[in-house]
């Protein structure tokens, strides 16, 4: 029964527009594993698997109807970051990152700046990518006449490379504050220099970005300096760390799927077993029923946090505190089963196929990596403590860009 | 916020015939909770406890409307029982046990005998108990004229001492296969001797039961000689291992509360921790976290497979094997999440609440032995194995008492 | 092959006296473990047994050749602790802290107090116990003539009942610290009284101290008040922590041997397993394999450490801070592992047993509740603090009554 | 203090030819170390640093006194495995199993050969090589007159890239049965090629090894067809399951090193932690603390079984098999431990150092990438069960080429 991808967990019961997504998400999934491993090795910028994920038409998935888009909820978003990430978690972090940026066009933009924004986005099926990352405030905004000038340096900008649009900060001195505004990414002003080196996560375009002059006018403008975020706002963070546990989740589920695979198919029984065939083998059969019950609870978590964050995201009216607080938790309980899923069966798998599954030619280790590198977004033990503390007190977790 | 019971997982959502359920369970809860450290170290038979459970109309809760119970899904059944568990999970498991035997009537039983014995039941709010242990061939069946005569002994029955009616299986000689029926406890041939003696789960009123020429006649015969059970009758394994499932999480859950209650009110900050209440201690708060973590799983997991229960008891038409297998494994999945986080959480919550908390006046060592016990009913490897090898292609496990 | 205890590490390599000893503690055990599952029902003063353990002359074992003892080290003390411990650690713990008192005097005690305490212990074969809890200061000393007036209670008193003399401390107000010195048990002014009510170690013997106008003269004095411990002296907290871990692995190494045996001559193999035994189990087998690597580190550790602990003791001049210091990491080392191992060991035992082991005939939980509850005599977690520390920056525990 | 290298358990307790052997080796390691990083993403052969380590004087280090070597013991061998394998696991490899073929020649070789092998190793500095794998049986042996002729391949063959010497085996069809032997490996009928294409170990010269009519003389015949090995030359698998156990624990202390320094240098504090350097943050300490009892007790189990392996090794006269059996469960036990030390440490270490850390400039992932390849040499559920066995029934493994 192997099937390529581990897919929603309810998928049967999928319908209309999600699963039409999870069918599109899926075929996608499918072409990029082929190139996967190889892509992988080579590193830098996939422009022409970026490009066929602008044809699939997801990129416009979580727009809303109005604006041109699918309108899909993000529980159906998070699904298709999940099939894609078994393939290439790296472009589904890309292709992710999009769609966390719309998320701020929706929750920090006017009426009108979502009009044009997202029907822009629909109607060119554009992509858009990150510049702005919050500790690093090497770019600053000077404020002139109806707009602001931003110089400097951003670093860790997820998507930039490739991107039409960003999300970009910069640090407005006076004020002492940041500004956010948004950005075409092709223009003379901007310069997006790909110098991402880890050794996972290979092909996320995560660039320096260098703006020189570059003009921010106001009607570009998300959240001026000094402009305090609503708690509705702060719902931006919550829609990113699920997105991380979504793609710890897909590495996970995409690790299992190879290796039950190979395990099948080229795994042969150890000596000593006495049975004629791997799968056969009483430990193997043991492990797979242990690392399974990593990867379901994960999965349930996740699925049950991104109906608590639909929910909290459609609400109208002002949201409460305690509200967002109940999301924040149920999206650290998910992110935490997901990043150690993710570790543990990227890692224990190899015990599962053998040495020879360890040959450069199947590529294999780029799981781990990617688990590896990825899960470092924020250390988990403060997720822990504060699930504990809430469990302890009640007391939810303080918005920040990480809770 | 610590509540005394961590109640359903979306407490909020449950309504009519579930919300009053969980209501009533919970006060009752409330008064076992009282008593369930004294009443644990006393063992023996808790007579006035099994009558507030009698009174509280909960044993009619399986019951179908239309035979005059409250027609609650298993889903509802469960939460009563996790709420339940959470008290006293020896008194939880006889009131289970007791709708597993109702499950067997409706499973096994014909129009008229379901008709008959749930009316019945709910009517003179009657307790049944369990005499069923299949291990055990002790008990001897010999036909008569339109009805079978019992003799010899069955051991391990759950739930017997104090039970008005009973499920009995005997062994047919000639045919060499079991015969099942119901048949009233309180009768001069049947003797209920007390003889349960392990160190958890101490008043499950798990009996021997002596028969003496007991009298079975045809039409308490659920299942006779020779009859092959259907796969949807097969289903009362699962409705049985579902109940495992939810005993082992309400003692975690309890465990669970306990504990925070105790490190809220009582623990001290170590010496060495530098901070003023223990449940400021970053070990302490990362370790609720921690042990939270392996519990918030267990419940969804154990949500999920109850989902999937009712979808194939309520379906109608013969039974897919495919479709019992795929809630097998969901029952296997969840099975194994709340026998680990039962063993753990009850183990491990001394530690987050420092030496004081082993007195004898507190009781709370009654976790980790309720769990242990009865976390041995059937061998969690050979439920990993089982889920391993789904995994690995796609088979089922196949139906038997234990899976 | 199945041996009653699992006794040292490399046993025949023991000669003169230690093989002595250990033949002593071996035959001492096996009585003991006769009664060990009944008395641990029954708790209170194991009167009788006691004077087994007088009788067998180990109550001299570390008292030095010159005073009449066997003079053995540390090493060979914690072996005979160990090896009593898998028959009975309450024993165990009210032996081995007899020693710990004798340490003190050694440690503490001028040339004359150690003359004449551990001459008259030899001679008379003395058990020693202990009214040291520092945190209780409910026990005041007032100066008169040549000697303390002792006042108030004290709790937690290890051993003390049945004792014949006892280390004790009392909080001094006018200097704002404590005197610790030695005094007979039976004499009119002290009374002790048994209140120890924990779910586990049920006959350590730890009761309530009261002192009325106990005379606590100058020649029996230990330490006076404001007098400050050398960092010699502070070796007593590294002899009672190594005491905890060999008591911790003595209890993890009885509880397994009380498995195996358990496995090989009453375990049933399961139904689904296929092989005609338990023993055969391959599950059963990787599991013993899995708790005999949780067992045999922490043997080599408490080795190690006991071996660098009689260095440092027995090393003459002024003992180096970072001397201690290696030893205290050292014995941090073995303790956190020797927990770990205990707490799991006797909780995963009944995995390998099945449901029949929980029967109160056997008492086979005791092992858990003896782990548990004297586990929990300072957190683990700070001591993993401590090692991590240590390995991070080089800095070595503060010497405290913990570390 | 952070050393650079985590050396022996004792360190200064070593003396004369040890102690200058670890000192040699710990040099050797240094300026591995500087390299290492680069060498892993090149992978191929190192010519020059193989060169560094003949030059050393180490590859005589097992050879007895009598034939000009050192005359070092294997605990001595093991520890400079283990410090080479700390800053560079594939040349450690590289050297330990030149010392497994010398063990080879030691093992199975006559007076003569040992005299002539050994001394002329020692001699002219020779390196040795492995084409020896059992489970390829492409090379094929014919016999002619006081030789074979030897045909066919032989693949997985460590270190074989750059030897001059190499242990050889070939099938001989007609006995059904492997000779083995030696021969020098610059000679016209035998050619070596670099295929290994593992993501680990990169640069283990793990060569395929092409024969054409290549000549084996009587004289250089370790054991002809059908002879059968005595227990005491089954010692090899045992010396060659040491190396593999040192090899993983160098691993996991090089990592572990490896980490320290970048936290106590590079690690910025979380932001949510409160303290002002990551190496006081209280999760970090107690990660480091757990992550250090994982790498202990495998050194000190790892030393034990060197200790009694050393002990069969240099017994005289015939080998008991239980004698056998007992260092092959020691080996087993410290190779289980060391196998988890190395995988977790090389993966969790990422936890304590933050993101950055996984910069390929850096190489931190080669950690885990080495261990994973390694640790799959043979699988850890067998050894598991090995032991479990052992310890239920008294049973010894079986003696093969993995046991």
């Amino acid at each position: 029964m192997p099937l390529p991808f581990i897919s929603s967990t309810v998928p049967d019961e999928a319908a209309g527009t999600a699963a039409e997504a999870l069918s599109v998400a899926t075929g996608l999934a499918l072409r990029l594993a082929e190139s996967a491993a190889e892509r992988d090795r080579a590193g830098g910028h996939a422009a022409q698997e970026r490009e066929w994920i602008r044809a699939s038409g997801l990129l416009a998935l979580s727009i809303p109807v109005e604006f041109g888009g699918q309108g899909a909820d993000w529980a159906t978003v998070y699904q298709t970051v999940r099939i894609l990430a078994q393939a290439d978690s790296a472009l589904a972090h890309v292709y992710a990152f999009h769609h966390l940026q719309l998320a701020g066009v929706r929750l920090y933009g006017n009426a009108e700046q979502q009009q044009r924004l997202l029907s822009h986005t629909a109607e060119r099926r554009l992509f858009w990518g990150n510049a702005l990352n919050p500790l690093d405030k090497r770019a600053i905004a000077t404020r002139i006449d109806g707009a602001y000038l931003i110089d400097g340096v951003k670093s860790f900008c997820s998507g930039s490379v490739g991107s039409d649009w960003m999300t970009v900060s910069a640090w407005h001195e006076e004020t002492q504050s940041a500004v956010i505004g948004v950005l075409p990414t092709m223009q003379e002003k901007i310069r997006v220099e790909a110098d991402w080196d880890a050794f996972g996560q290979r092909q996320t375009d995560s660039g320096n970005v260098h703006f020189t002059q570059a003009l921010l006018p106001d009607e570009l403008v998300l959240q001026a300096p000094l402009q305090i975020p609503t708690t509705r706002t702060t719902l931006r963070t919550l829609v990113s760390q699920l997105i991380m546990t979504n793609l710890y989740l897909g590495i996970g589920l995409g690790a299992y799927a190879s290796a039950r695979r190979y395990t099948a198919d080229e795994s042969r029984p150890w000596q000593a077993s006495g049975v004629s065939a791997a799968v056969e083998d009483p430990y193997i059969q043991h492990r797979y029923g242990e690392l399974w019950l990593l990867l379901r609870p994960a999965q349930l978590l996740a699925d049950d946090a991104a109906a608590r964050l639909d929910h909290a995201f459609n609400s109208t009216g002002p949201l409460d505190p305690d509200a967002r607080g109940r999301v924040a938790i149920a999206v650290a309980e998910a992110k935490c089963l997901s990043h150690r899923a993710a570790i543990e069966v990227s890692s224990q798998m190899f015990e599962l196929m053998g040495a020879r599954a360890t040959s450069c030619r199947y590529g294999l280790d780029r799981f781990w990596r990617n688990a590896r590198v990825h899960t470092l977004h924020d250390p988990v033990d403060y997720k822990l403590r504060d699930i504990g503390r809430h469990m302890l007190d009640g007391s939810y977790p303080e918005p920040t860009a990480y809770s």
